[in-house]
């Protein structure tokens, strides 16, 4: 599956979005930070939260309106989460989709709401009902989204993919306190195909469990992840459920967006300059391959080491070490970009300078087999900078 | 219990030590790479070593040794850890032990061993062999011995505390991949009264548990993690066992010389420059109590924070909510530097730059209430620098 990378959330057909500018996100380049994403017709819809108990106001309003019906679009404020703020957070957050949903001419309990940024500010509720009006939604408003959603991301995050007649397009927003768990940072998927809606949220599950649910920038889950997805039906056809020819097309179309979406998150996390990708196999269970990949993506001394293209692998047995994990110590084996580091329980005689000029490219591999049995997983993350410690050392002030 | 920060291991009558330069470490101030402690008579011994699966071959020599009598002395060298080396890393661990043996003039069975440094390299044992003969062993040489085990750790960490007739003196060395399970980074511990091996066995597991085991740096739990106590009886007196009147005095003692040295490690993290205290109260059970405060002490956005003495408490509130420790939404609190910043579902009205103010010192308190139930636990660890990515991405190389 070729995933456009210029694609985005308006590439499929009957979509429409925009965005202005509140006052709210008083950093980053592109100044807007209020953004509208709506269906011209009724969609099915499947969503994923964040698992955290302290979570955002937005997440609670959204599974509340998701339990009633589908909805066809969502509105996405940038600049302040409104996590935990309480009740007047939610009442806020209620409102915001209710200002939304008249702009957008659909009813109330048909939009969404989505917040990011600082934590514990209430939502300031008139800079952003006297942007409303300015928001003009059309077909071509998918970048416009897609930057609005933005934090400390340095690029928007967006890409489209077809499978069939149809065509599924996305955006997303990470950068810091991404560390996904059941659900993700905010990513928002449409598609003009109609999908039947168990259908869609089966699909969209496992998409995101293989996809943002293995991306770390920082082992730190934010209380508004939200990923969304909805398929509105506007290019036609029979629709898509279990068993109809296409299912699986789409299925794999879904699940190369949202990896796609999911690397560039890792690439673009905070003072990031590489993307790393950690493959584990030889896993006794996929529970295995899984904690193992988002130990090895979480380690600062790790983290650290690929920053300054050092090819200290010990590090890695390390994680391997604390990990849990099953494994066969005889048959452990390591892979840094490609070059075997470790094996049968000792080190092997490579070239350290040759390895450190392969990890000072931006894109790095860490492979580990564990020899304990057939499962696998793979995962992304990035490197720890100096510059990740003063964009959040400075963030909230 | 009153702790001398300028006791050492030697404080306590009965112990020798003394340190030598190998060449093996090649950073640092005071050049000191292997270094022996030894009693002049028979000891009590407890030891705890780290639970990674990948651990260092002193590890399994050290349990090998303990298994069958208990030890009198150790010796330690810095700059090569000597783990992921199979089995010549076993073969050289052993032959190191039998030197300092020799120059210790003990059985080599009763000589325990440590290494700390770079994983994955093996140890120069001809350079370790021609320094032994220069290491004097002397009453006066625990400050030696506790500069000696230093990697990049920036000053000695030791500490001696007394009850009833008796001494116990400490060193340890700390910095980075500083996260222990169920052990410690390496701990040397002395005392000069006469304790049953069982009672002390008990007392130090305690002790650790509730001092070096909450204690984080970055997360990473290193594969040598190690720490040992010996008890020679040199000032005299009955044995002290499990109903002695001294036995609790004994471990309180024991207690507050291991939460000394604990705050040290956290206070010299690589790269910290504030001692930052994590306590929980209010916990469902003593395990959601120190799991939180290990989370707490880990993540990346706080420890960030804390640098930038930024009073971004929302990043305390995503930790509590990602923990999965029970809790009582409406009941939780945090304070932060000793001001109450969040309860009852939201923010209160606190000053924000007076808090930050407060948080400029060199040690800051973070406090949560999880309004679930009534375990409390209390650990330590550090701010998140950039000096710790550079002092990471160049240590190997």
């Amino acid at each position: 599956m070729q995933v456009d990378p210029a694609g985005h959330v308006t590439s499929p057909r009957g979509f429409l979005a925009g965005a202005a500018y509140a006052g709210v996100k008083t950093y980053g380049e592109g100044k807007l930070d209020l953004a509208i994403l709506v269906s011209e017709r009724p969609c099915s819809t499947a969503a994923v939260f964040t698992r955290s108990r302290l979570h955002a106001a937005a997440v609670d309003i959204d599974r509340a309106k998701l339990a009633v019906r589908p909805a066809r679009g969502v509105v996405v404020n940038a600049g302040v989460a409104n996590a935990s703020t309480g009740e007047r957070g939610m009442a806020d957050g209620y409102e915001l989709a209710r200002l939304a949903a008249a702009r957008a001419g659909i009813p109330d309990d048909e939009m969404l709401v989505c917040s990011t940024g600082v934590i514990g500010h209430f939502l300031p509720m008139e800079k952003l009902a006297a942007a409303m009006p300015a928001i003009e939604l059309t077909p071509a408003g998918g970048p416009l989204f897609a930057r609005a959603i933005m934090t400390t991301d340095t690029r928007p995050k967006t890409g489209a993919v077809r499978f069939g007649p149809y065509t599924i397009g996305g955006a997303c927003k990470g950068s810091g306190m991404i560390h996904p768990d059941m659900a993700t940072m905010l990513a928002f998927l449409t598609t003009d195909a109609p999908v039947e809606n168990a259908c869609l949220d089966a699909a969209f599950r496992r998409a995101v469990d293989d996809s943002f649910n293995l991306v770390s920038v920082d082992g730190d889950t934010s209380p508004s992840d939200t990923a969304v997805i909805f398929a509105n039906g506007a290019a036609g056809g029979d629709m898509i459920s279990a068993g109809h020819p296409l299912a699986s097309d789409f299925e794999a179309a879904l699940r190369a967006l949202c990896v796609h979406l999911a690397k560039e998150i890792a690439r673009d996390g905070e003072g990031a300059t590489k993307l790393v990708e950690f493959t584990v196999t030889g896993a006794a269970t996929p529970e295995d391959a899984r904690r193992l990949v988002r130990l090895l993506s979480t380690s600062y001394l790790l983290k650290s080491a690929i920053h300054g293209a050092d090819p200290n692998w010990g590090r890695i047995a390390a994680v391997i070490g604390r990990s849990g994990v099953q494994l066969d110590e005889a048959a452990v084996a390591i892979d840094l970009c490609g070059t075997r580091v470790y094996e049968r329980g000792r080190p092997t005689a490579f070239d350290p300078d040759a390895l450190s000029a392969a990890m000072r490219g931006t894109d790095v591999t860490v492979a580990v087999h564990l020899g304990a049995g057939r499962e696998a997983a793979t995962g992304w993350g990035c490197d720890l900078s100096a510059e990740y410690v003063s964009i959040n050392a400075d963030y909230h002030t």
